[in-house]
């Protein structure tokens, strides 16, 4: 078992990783007999691992009511939100209740910002899924839902309380949701560490093939790296945090110029760390042996190194404009200085940009 | 003018208080030229102060937008707060946009969660138009909407960077609005400053007459006992701020049982306070005089001292118990334990809360 502390502004709190976790009461501390609890999944989840779950909590005593949502981006709403409501105010659940989210980064981003706003914040617990919320979306806060033409417009740093890491809910995970995941793990990489880029170059075939000791020293490092941010930039205010956003904004581009869930998150994301890549080789700051070794290990996991054929060069700009990421009206990024490290750079042009996407698309 | 500093857990921030506020742009700082504001009104208050204020604001370059929504605690919703979330993302606010409150509790409560969510948090500044926001609401960072049965629901901690008190406002409040935000002057003095309650005894005339001297002092002592709490318990962990509920767990009952709006929020306040001094006297902790000299304070002030005669004592349980402010399915009170001193109480049995209420009803 391994345990990683996020150190927060108002409290630590731990990660833990290991297989077996949510057959054992000890993985949810502090939840005791008679707590009360409000356990938020989807109906994918559902028949896999509430049960199992129920046995845990319930068995030891708490009392667990349940919001099972469908599946899917498009719940992660005021709609969904609203759901999540209902259920906490029909059943009488006071501050002292405790949400728990079981799943990936939806049912996380939800379930967090719903533990943040009801009775002005409670307490949550992360049971993430999916191999992006393990490595990624569960640690840190953040919490938000969609709105409208934009991702995460709405929402809140809250921090949960614990996030428990079962790593063989990897073993049920959709083939294309486990690559998806693999974007995220290699953005640590280029962000924020070559050696651990270099593993991944040596190991990526182990993480495929989901070996648990690949898995467990994967998600660990990526939990570190995440814990490291989140100690320094709690909130995104001094630029460390955001250099996860690596990619982000041209990925947003693409997942909601081509709607929610066409492309994955994953692939919207590594498309858009190679177009980053390309924008810094533009600017000076990259070399291209460095884009190449990033586009052939982003291959080798499944991933593109391109966007879609659909959208031209030129319409990426609209969308990466309306970024929450833009300050003032200034086309502001994050780009690669190297393999494994990366800086914000602001007032970058946009004929740059548009440049560089293009690059990416014919290369 | 006077300057009242609230100091918080992550920065302090001022509350300034004079007449003639609005036409100047330095009650407004930092805000500077170029900045972009979203400016959230209801219709009630729009064709009184919206040209002035837009005036100071855009006649020094500031970059305003508007909501301007119809008036009622109806808004104070995820209706509500979708209008403006949709206002900002058309007109592209970015995360360095300020958002500017210019209303009572309503515009307050609900411009300042918009601002917590909107890209996990924005800045906000309060321009409080009612005395209750001037006292209370606009102060120390409570921000939330209703949500089915219960008021403040949902919700969070959010302060803004400024609170600018223009005692001008009051002269145009209707007097049923202004007699309602006595109600939780009072509450201040009650639960916390028995010299206060003198004073109020002494002056109250005056202060019906909307005496600036008089309002003046008022308002500054209710935001220095705000900002002492706020201070001492940001976020209502440690029981200090819980005793500006005082009044409140009664009166939300009487608020939501005849329909929002039917009872003001003062009246339900003051009834509700009787009701807490009633429940502490069967407990033995306040003396049969002291609620006499509460009821002539409110009588005087135009406030009722008891609840509407349509509800039964006992229709007021669920309600209590379905209130925020129950832990754990245990009834917990705030109660006075003297004129100018409270204290939060746990499990007290329904039947003491019944023959209270019954009390505050006949005599």
């Amino acid at each position: 078992m391994a345990k990683i502390i996020v150190k927060t502004e108002r409290y630590s709190y731990p990660i833990t990783i290991d297989t077996g976790l949510i057959h054992n009461l000890a993985s949810f501390l502090p939840l005791k007999a008679n707590d009360q609890v409000m356990l938020v999944t989807n109906q994918t989840l559902a028949p896999l691992y509430l049960k199992s779950l129920l046995i845990t909590l319930e068995g030891n005593g708490i009392k667990v009511d349940q919001v099972v949502l469908p599946d899917g981006e498009q719940y992660k709403s005021l709609t969904g939100l609203e759901q999540i409501f209902a259920a906490l105010s029909e059943k009488f659940h006071g501050r002292d209740t405790t949400l728990i989210a079981l799943g990936g980064g939806v049912i996380g981003d939800l379930t967090g910002f719903a533990a943040a706003c009801y009775q002005r914040g409670v307490r949550f617990i992360q049971v993430p899924t999916t191999l992006l919320a393990q490595v990624d979306a569960a640690i840190g806060g953040k919490t938000a839902i969609n709105h409208a033409m934009s991702k995460n417009m709405i929402g809140a740093f809250h921090q949960p309380i614990s996030v428990v890491i079962d790593l063989d809910f990897l073993q049920t995970l959709p083939k294309s949701e486990f690559i998806s995941g693999l974007a995220e793990v290699i953005k640590y990489a280029i962000a924020l560490d070559s050696d651990f880029f270099v593993w991944l170059e040596n190991n990526i075939e182990d993480l495929l093939a989901r070996d648990t000791t690949a898995l467990r020293y994967c998600i660990r490092r990526c939990c570190e790296l995440k814990a490291g941010i989140v100690a320094i930039d709690e909130r995104e205010e001094n630029g460390q945090r955001a250099l996860l956003n690596l990619g982000h904004t041209y990925g947003h581009a693409i997942e909601v110029a081509m709607g929610y869930g066409t492309w994955s998150h994953g692939q919207a994301v590594a498309a858009g760390m190679v177009m980053a890549a390309e924008t810094a080789k533009l600017l000076g700051q990259f070399a291209t042996a460095d884009i190449e070794r990033i586009k052939v290990l982003l291959l080798r996991a499944g991933l593109p190194t391109h966007g879609p054929d659909t959208m031209t060069a030129e319409s990426y700009l609209p969308y990466m404009q309306r970024d929450k990421k833009v300050l003032a009206g200034e086309l502001r990024l994050i780009l690669p200085t190297g393999i494994g490290q990366s800086e914000i750079r602001s007032g970058i042009p946009s004929h740059i940009v548009i440049k560089a996407i293009k690059h990416s698309q014919i290369s």
